[in-house]
């Protein structure tokens, strides 16, 4: 006799398949507004180094799902391990965020990608150990940051609001940029289907800096790479899973849904509900409540989750934050948010 | 015999008229890309003086003008010379940006809005002399900061990539929050009327910061205290010509546009032509060429701004950049940028 496999509720939503109830996960789930999270991190100095450690990374991966009734795990890293494992040096200073020595034009050669895999093999194995110890119907969601993204980091050498070093740094080298453009993408292929070797449902892009190009340079750097990884992907991980998240796309999100072939496209707290609506009814979307909603928690939240939730009934829809969640959330707010969400 | 009087090419833009060419001017032409400016900023160590100086901010005013066959002049000033004349401390540390004592829900009542339009009574001098000093045909722009912009830098006591802190005290303390947006909205009518009677032709409504809103908060903090001002200011100067420049307001732009009553929208350069295209045709456009394409220069520039020309050629439009002109930008590319549109 063989028992049927487990659904996975969150998986099935992003592979367009009716489910039992709405899934949710939160971005930056395992993250600072857990005191168990907090209780890790002061264990290392050195940030990467808990993304490398696989009982580390394995640990606060599961630290939210023992608190809340989540449909995912989502494998804890950051999306500078790339540029870390090419051999760029990527130092998180506190309060600070990253720092990077910035590729330029010279340094790009001495870039090594043909060695990131083996360097990010301990991001594997916490893969593996993740999907031993979750339940079965938990998804587990891999990741890796979009070329664009991972790009304006290598070139500026630390976050920015309007990213113009790299904005800068492709408009002036086109030839240079494309390479390293090109350079990321074939890292990331390895690197996302090495996840799904060792355990995980689908994978997240997160192209966090899609705001702030204009029509062409969101064709070039975004959609294009994006499309790449998409198509290269699926041609070693038949029908992978993929939720496309390009933060700030705005106006562009329609052209990013219908040429990068995701399953799942993830809106960021700013993109109305009625334009989401416009997008086809095939295309799951992922969101997207403002995370300061949820800080500040109470009545205003609640009516807002409502909002979302009846917006997207007609097609797939896994709720999230249209963000990270924020350090100074109180955890009983996203135990309300949870209630409401199941609730409704 | 009478003269007819000569046309503003501008204005008229502005109100829906035709025009014998296509309207320019470049935001944040009276910049630090120009050494004339450079030398003149360098005689004072305090931002604001300039601001405040009739001779000085009329000189900078003028210096583009001197230089470029642009159709406009745009006062010289800052969005934050409101809250300076209210009463609240206001610095601008080089390499930093302002700096402000933050508004709380406690010290809001200290704020002296009655007080602030005296204390703006220099801005309107300037408003005189740059009209005197102009050609006729030559619009003259005035401008305020919006409401919920000013608020952000008010509440946040600095300009931020998220401005969270407005962001939280909105949702946490509405009615301090509420009383600081109606504050803001009556100084700013009375600021715009003041420029208006001093001369300006037009203004602009700059509200920098209307990105990282969900549509709720949007509507709120953006449509609501825009339409507000419109309505208040052409009670007072019938059929005021406004230029309403929501930067980021990407999805929320058809709102926008729709409710606050503004002639003409301003378009950042992330707003999609073909987006862009689907506002009513009666709504002028104004923008949109990211500065860094002007930085860069070359022939990416000239095939987008020949790109923006067409899309726009069936509505009002003005030609301009999609944000500021950033201050490493050579003066050639300037001029190059004005010769395509003069050859358009």
């Amino acid at each position: 006799m063989t028992t049927a496999p487990v659904p996975k509720v969150l998986l099935d939503a992003v592979l367009g398949k009716p489910t039992s109830r709405l899934p949710v996960w939160i971005m930056r789930q395992a993250g600072r507004y857990l005191p168990e999270y907090r209780a890790v991190r002061a264990k290392t100095t050195n940030f990467l180094e808990l993304c490398y450690t696989p009982e580390l990374a394995t640990e606060v991966t599961l630290q939210p799902l023992r608190r809340f009734d989540l449909d995912a795990a989502i494998l804890f890293s950051d999306i500078l391990v790339v540029p870390d494992a090419m051999g760029q040096s990527v130092r998180f200073e506190t309060g600070e965020g990253p720092v990077l020595d910035p590729v330029t034009h010279q340094t790009l050669a001495a870039l090594k990608p043909e060695k990131a895999l083996e360097k990010l093999s301990p991001v594997f194995e916490s893969v593996r150990r993740i999907r031993a110890a979750i339940r079965p119907e938990t998804t587990l969601i891999g990741f890796c940051g979009s070329p664009w993204t991972v790009a304006t980091y290598m070139i500026g050498g630390h976050g920015s609001a309007d990213q113009a070093a790299a904005r800068i740094f492709a408009l002036t080298e086109p030839a240079a940029f494309k390479s390293l453009i090109d350079m990321l993408v074939d890292v990331s292929v390895d690197y996302l289907e090495a996840q799904f070797r060792a355990g995980a449902d689908v994978v997240q892009l997160f192209e966090s800096w899609a705001l702030n190009l204009d029509e062409v340079a969101f064709s070039e750097y975004v959609i294009g790479p994006n499309r790449r990884i998409v198509e290269a992907l699926r041609k070693r991980v038949p029908n992978a899973p993929i939720i496309g998240f390009p933060r700030g796309a705005a106006g562009n999100l329609p052209a990013y849904a219908a040429a990068t072939g995701v399953n799942v496209i993830g809106l960021d707290y700013a993109v109305p509900l009625a334009f989401a609506q416009s997008l086809p009814k095939t295309l799951g979307v992922q969101g997207n409540l403002d995370p300061l909603r949820l800080l500040a928690g109470g009545d205003q939240m609640d009516a807002r989750v409502c909002d979302i939730i009846a917006a997207f009934r007609d097609r797939p829809h896994i709720f999230n934050l249209g963000h990270g969640i924020v350090p100074q959330t109180p955890i009983d707010h996203v135990e309300r948010l949870l209630r409401v969400i199941r609730e409704s």
